[in-house]
């Protein structure tokens, strides 16, 4: 190949520890004229991991478009980073995964799972009565993709939804939206609290002990946003002082979590260490591959990131 | 009240530990006519539990319609009771609950939330990777009106649903109907298998050694209906031997579960102690408001049971 086709041939580098699989799902399907490189001088389309992709925009002369295989793509958003290309996050992939966790969760709350397998190793038939989904109602703090998943299978086991944000109210299935400066209004109305904040300036600590005061003390706190949105120290003193039921974490402040930090055993807290939805290649190469096309046709790419707003 | 009266007024008799409950709720409902008694001798209708309903049979000259607030109604079943009056049991109220009850125990294995929670114990950042339900199949082990709830929440998910019944395909939401002989080649293709067998004399056992040796090895057994419907032994070796992964058992064949029974420390065995699906008197007394208006027009009652088939 010649330097001549280099330039209009769209060249295509993968930054990803998954990069084999990426290029073999991404070879299956032909793409019409891109070419795979391994290195960067020529290369205008990058796929992959926020955080080596970071490193790498200084030596990416040609860059013209990015599709991140996460969702969270803060790591691109520092403001003396360049912003002179697309950005394209994961988007309307984790939904599923993210619903299938958090109901999970909430179900083993409301089953009292632990408490059953506690039973049965005590050898007591113990009938406490289970709690139930129906009729509940689930707050979103961030109700975009995920978000509206979320409301769906809500609607699904019969809850009502509340959901805080910025301004949008896209999703038919959230019944009341709230926005600034109503969070505390917010939260006094739910039975629990799912944050699925984006890291942003405007994210930070949103809940917060004014919150966790708001919320009722059988509510459940689950965070599968990002970790900067809650106040951890507030967390840990609302549930040691029962201000709330439970806390279950997907996401800290500090991943992997610090071997000092309370969290790892502050009462009715679950970790789950960042595990609630993978970046399954198969999902994020089918994302790629529709908005490949987009580009050759010089189309507006699905899911694009403002650097601005910061998801 | 004369005599005469209590002829003609339909009179209605409540048998259950929620009784006062009940009575409020219903009374509540104004029914037309309707009188309430703690006599048996004029009683035409009664409510409530099979287990008391079975001891005071042979006390109620005048019953017409049985209303029982459980989906179980075996204990009304046997051949030598009477059997002339018209048994109507709970149904269409359990589904739900069932819903939330599998898939709740289906997602704590999938998302691994024992061990997550073991990981946190021992201070670990373990991201051990989560399974998914999406592209899973569910077998379903009888598809009346729970097992047609529970289809409707696995296409929610993404899942493949088979189904064994002994001939009804009326649940548009299973894929796969299979019936006698083929249970073992429905077995062969499930990643979930969930009873919601009725206690009958057709259904002792179903769920035996041969069963679970058809099962993938990675196979969850849960058991929602009655305990009848299993081989416990062979329960016991299939768990021990690893011919399937877990098994999650609200009912067992006696309750509360003997002392010396192997279940309680089988391993990968959850019980439950039949807390999946209890009878809420407002879901029950509506069905009995229903059910009271057919009733005085004459009409076929809701949820009939029949004697032949025991359910």
């Amino acid at each position: 190949m010649n330097r001549y086709n280099r330039n209009i041939m769209p060249t295509l580098l993968i930054l990803s520890s998954d990069a084999d699989e990426y290029e073999k799902l991404i070879k299956s399907a032909q793409l019409p004229n891109l070419e795979f490189t391994g290195e960067t001088e020529f290369c205008d389309i990058v796929l992959g991991e926020p955080k080596l992709i970071r490193d790498m925009l200084p030596r990416l002369p040609s860059l013209k478009w990015v599709q991140a295989i996460y969702a969270g793509v803060e790591r691109l958003m520092d403001s003396d980073l360049r912003r002179d290309y697309i950005l394209t996050n994961a988007r309307g992939v984790f939904g599923e995964l993210m619903s299938e966790y958090v109901f999970g969760y909430l179900l083993v709350h409301e089953k009292k799972i632990f408490e059953r397998q506690r039973a049965q190793q005590a050898k007591q038939w113990d009938r406490a009565e289970s709690g139930v989904l129906r009729g509940k109602t689930l707050g979103l703090l961030g109700v975009g993709s995920i978000g509206s998943y979320l409301a769906g299978t809500a609607k699904h086991f019969g809850m009502a939804v509340h959901g805080f944000t910025r301004e949008s109210e896209s999703c038919a299935d959230v019944d009341i939206y709230f926005h600034n400066p109503d969070i505390l209004k917010f939260g006094e109305g739910l039975d629990y609290l799912v944050s699925v904040l984006p890291r942003t300036d405007d994210t930070n600590k949103l809940v917060n002990a004014s919150l966790f005061d708001a919320l009722p003390s059988h509510a459940i706190f689950l965070n599968v946003g990002r970790g900067n949105a809650v106040d951890e120290a507030a967390l840990v003193t609302a549930l040691n002082e029962g201000k709330i039921a439970a806390a279950v974490l997907d996401v800290t402040e500090n991943e992997p979590l610090p071997e000092d930090h309370p969290f790892w055993t502050t009462p009715n807290l679950l970790l789950s260490f960042h595990t609630s939805a993978i970046s399954y290649p198969e999902n994020i190469a089918q994302l790629f591959i529709e908005n490949y096309h987009l580009y050759l046709e010089g189309k507006p790419l699905k899911y694009q990131v403002d650097f601005e707003r910061g998801y």
